[in-house]
Order: structure tokens, then sequence, then C-alpha cells
């Protein structure tokens, strides 16, 4: 690898808006890096979707952001991190490669060590287990506890952040648990989707429950990861930003611009056919 | 076309297992029949797509049903239904194919002539207004409020069908429509996920509004057409069923016999590529 490469973007594959969060914390990591993000909306949701597929669609989206010639790729979406990684690491050599599930099960064993743990998931990366196998990988003292959340993936997306119904929706959800599962130390948002319902999350847990989101750790990880690799760009450069999407890009700047915290419109998206 | 095509299935396409409330009344109108489901469960939901991709969708499971030697297709999603109908109406030509939109409109304006109608819809449905312009067709005095409402789908797909949190979903919803439109004759059921939430419409509307689904006169409309091509199979005959779906044997027995109303297990699936 060249010190040219320095210069080519960090790719960003999600399976829809949910990894914009990631992205958020890239940019703000990473002011002088250029970014390429890619929202696979033809075919979300993943999280409902067979291992075969996710990893089937996983792979055609990178292939594309390499012709974008990235030198990294963040892999922004839990479901495709859990269930992909290993394809997509193969894919991409000798090129790095960051999943969001290794970066949230460490910050989440960091907030509190030897503790309990509650992952809020999709189908796919509950029956998967991804996380249960970093966070024990990382302290074996710590009690994991998954659960699928499928419909908080569509409220986020509905926008509807905090309030009752969402509350009402989380606590249904909890019903489901053992009473100690219920009362974690930890609460893991294992869905790109989920830190837009912060506010929700906050009302339902004690005070003392460290909520945990993968974005920060994230961003931090390809950080360093590219210092380390001797691929990071000047400091002083300016970063930059695009965004593909493989479907509908008027309902890709509505929902979009909520994760990114800015307004987008349907011209900041260019939609890309996989 | 011969006597022989008698004997050939019915096609029925949905993006998913919501369809399946449609398979449902058309084996209750049609016991005798053979029955081909499809259910792109690799691609749903539709109804957040572009008009392009749903279209794009709908005609390549079409030809996967003609295939399967169909004699007639049965458009069981209200997306594709509002989008594709054309398309898909060239593709099976000279065989008949029906939509679910019509029917479901003619329902509502049978049940409350002249009166106002909501229609509960996705956004893709409702962006097309394929509701609207079916009723003026029929029924010019008619008025018609349409309201996207996506987080009915995932609320029905986990199966909970009734109690507080649906209602206060449909509520909110409703929170969006001016005062006169929140008081309609009819409430139309414009997505083949609706039917189940049966009773939370019921909890949430007045008594006197009709509740429409499209299901059982969309069955009635197969069988009647299938008469006047003098298509139809034998009245002694033994029907038959078989369920495709384009992933997730699993989760489509899962969800699924919710729909259908009987248990179904993943052998009871062939999963087919599209």
């Amino acid at each position: 690898m060249n010190a040219a490469d320095a210069t080519r973007s960090i790719g960003v594959f999600d399976s829809g808006v949910g990894g914009l969060t990631v992205l958020k914390a890239l940019q703000a990591e990473m002011p002088h890096e250029r970014l390429v993000y890619l929202g696979d909306t033809a075919r979300l949701p993943y999280g409902t979707k067979s291992p075969a597929s996710i990893a089937r669609y996983a792979c055609q989206a990178t292939a594309l952001l390499q012709q974008r010639d990235i030198k990294m790729l963040v892999v922004a979406c839990n479901t495709a991190s859990a269930v992909a990684l290993d394809a997509l690491r193969e894919q991409m050599q000798p090129l790095p490669v960051i999943g969001v599930v290794v970066p949230g099960a460490t910050a989440a064993v960091t907030a509190k060590p030897g503790g309990r743990h509650l992952v809020l998931a999709t189908e796919a990366t509950v029956r998967l287990g991804a996380y249960r196998a970093a966070i024990h990988s990382l302290d074996p003292q710590a009690a994991v506890d998954e659960l699928a959340c499928e419909l908080l993936v569509s409220l986020a997306e509905e926008g509807w952040n905090d309030g009752a119904i969402g509350e009402a929706i989380v606590q249904r959800y909890l019903e489901e648990l053992p009473d100690a599962a219920r009362r974690p130390d930890s609460v893991i948002l294992g869905c790109t989707h989920f830190p837009l319902l912060r506010d929700t999350f906050r009302a339902v847990f004690d005070d003392g429950v460290a909520i945990v989101d993968s974005a920060n750790t994230t961003a931090r990880a390809a950080r360093e990861l590219l210092a380390e690799l001797g691929i990071a760009r000047d400091d002083d450069a300016d970063g930059d930003l695009t965004l593909l999407a493989t479907d509908g890009a008027t309902r890709f700047a509505r929902v979009g611009g909520q994760f990114l915290g800015r307004d987008l419109t349907w011209k900041d998206i260019e939609v890309v056919d996989l």
C-alpha cells in the first residue's frame, strides 16, 4: 500500500439510513476524511432476512464501494456486521474492515465490567448471537441477554423518538425476559436505528443503566486503525461526503436527515443499482 | 385458451406474508382450485420503495409464477396493485390479472355510497393515490382521505394485533388528519397486513364505521372472472396449495401462520430465487 492511499475515501455501508448515526460519528472523529456512504434502501430491512441473503447483499454493496476506490470499509449495519464480516474481510483484503458489533461490545464491557448486558437488536442479529460472543471474548464474567425488537426499527424511521408509545413498546418487549434481565447494568443499542430512541430508553431504564451505542467507539476504532496502517488523511485536508442509496432518494433524504441531524434533499443522494 | 386451462393454478403474489389474508379468502371462495402463493420476502417491504423498483420486483415475481403455468394472477399486495397492475397485465396477457385496490374500493362504496372513506395504507400506496382514483371512478360523490401508516405493518408482523399499543399508534396517526377525516363512514384497510389488526381498528373507530378489507371482494371477483372466462376448475376437484417465498422459510412459517390462521412449518415453504 502506498502513501497515495491516504487520499482515498472511507466506505460506509448500511442496509438503509440507520448507519448515518455511525457516519455522523465518523465525521465528528475525522472531519478531514472523505466518506462514501451506501444505504441499500432497495432491500432493507436486513434484520428479518436469512443469513445467506444478508451476506450476498453485503458483498454486492461492498463491491460497489470498492469501485469507488475506498481504503477502508466500515460496516455500519449491526445485522451485516453480525452475519457477514468474515466474508467482507476476505473480499476487501488487504484493506481493513470494521464492523459495529465488537466496538459496541467493547463500549459496554468498559462501562460495566463483569456486568449484565441487555442487547436490543434485530431478529437476525439476536439469532446469530454475535454480541454475546463478542462480549464474552472480552469479559468472560459478563452476563448477556438479547432481545429482538423489530418494531423499534419502524418507530425510529417514523421519527417517533420519544413519548408514551415508544416506552410502551419497549416495556412490552421487556416482558419477554426473565425478571433479572429487565434490570441490566448496560443496554446495548444493537441496531443503528436505536440511538434515535435514546430518550425513550432513558425513560424506561433506571438512571444507573448505561445506554451504549456503537457509533462513537466504531469511529474511534476506525481512526486508530487508519493511523496504525499509515493511511490516515492529512488533518488539515477538507473532508467530504458522498451519499449513495439503492432506492428512494426522496425517502432517504427525509428519514436520513433525522439520523444525520441536518436537512437533506433528494439532490444530495445519488441512486445506484446493485 | 382451451378447456385444459381450467386445471391450472391461480397464482397469488405478495411482497411477503400479508397476502395470505387474500389467499385464505380465495381458498374459502374456491376450495376446489389449485393455488400457488409467492411471497417476495427477500425484498419486502414494498411500501417504502420507489415505483420503479416495485414494478421491477412485481414483474420478476410474476415471471416466476408464469413458469408454474398459472391461469390467472391475483396481486394480493396493495402496493404492487397500486403501482404495477398495468405492467403485470401486459406481461400476463391474454391471461387475467386481478389486483386488490379496485375490489377494496368497490366494497367501501357499496357499504357507504356517497360516504367519506379513510384509506389506511403504505407510503407508496398513498403516494400513488390508487384508492382515491378507484373510489372516485365508482362513486364521484365520495370523499377520500389517505393516511400512510408504516408502523402498523411491523405491528401486525409482530403479532400485537390488539391492545393499548396498537390503539395508541392508530390514534397518533389520526392526529395527522383534519377533524372531519377522523370520523369517516368507512375505513379501508389498504394493506394486506391490516386485517390482522381489525380488533384494534374496531376499538378506535365508532361502531357505525364500516371496516373494509379487500380479501373477500377480491376472492369473489376472481371466482366470477374465472367462471366468465370458462376456466374455473370443477367444483368437485380437490384444491391444493403451494407456498413459495424468496427468503426465510422459518420466519415465513411463523409469521405466515398467523395470517393464514393455521400452523405452518418451514417444510411447508419452498424457497425460490428471483
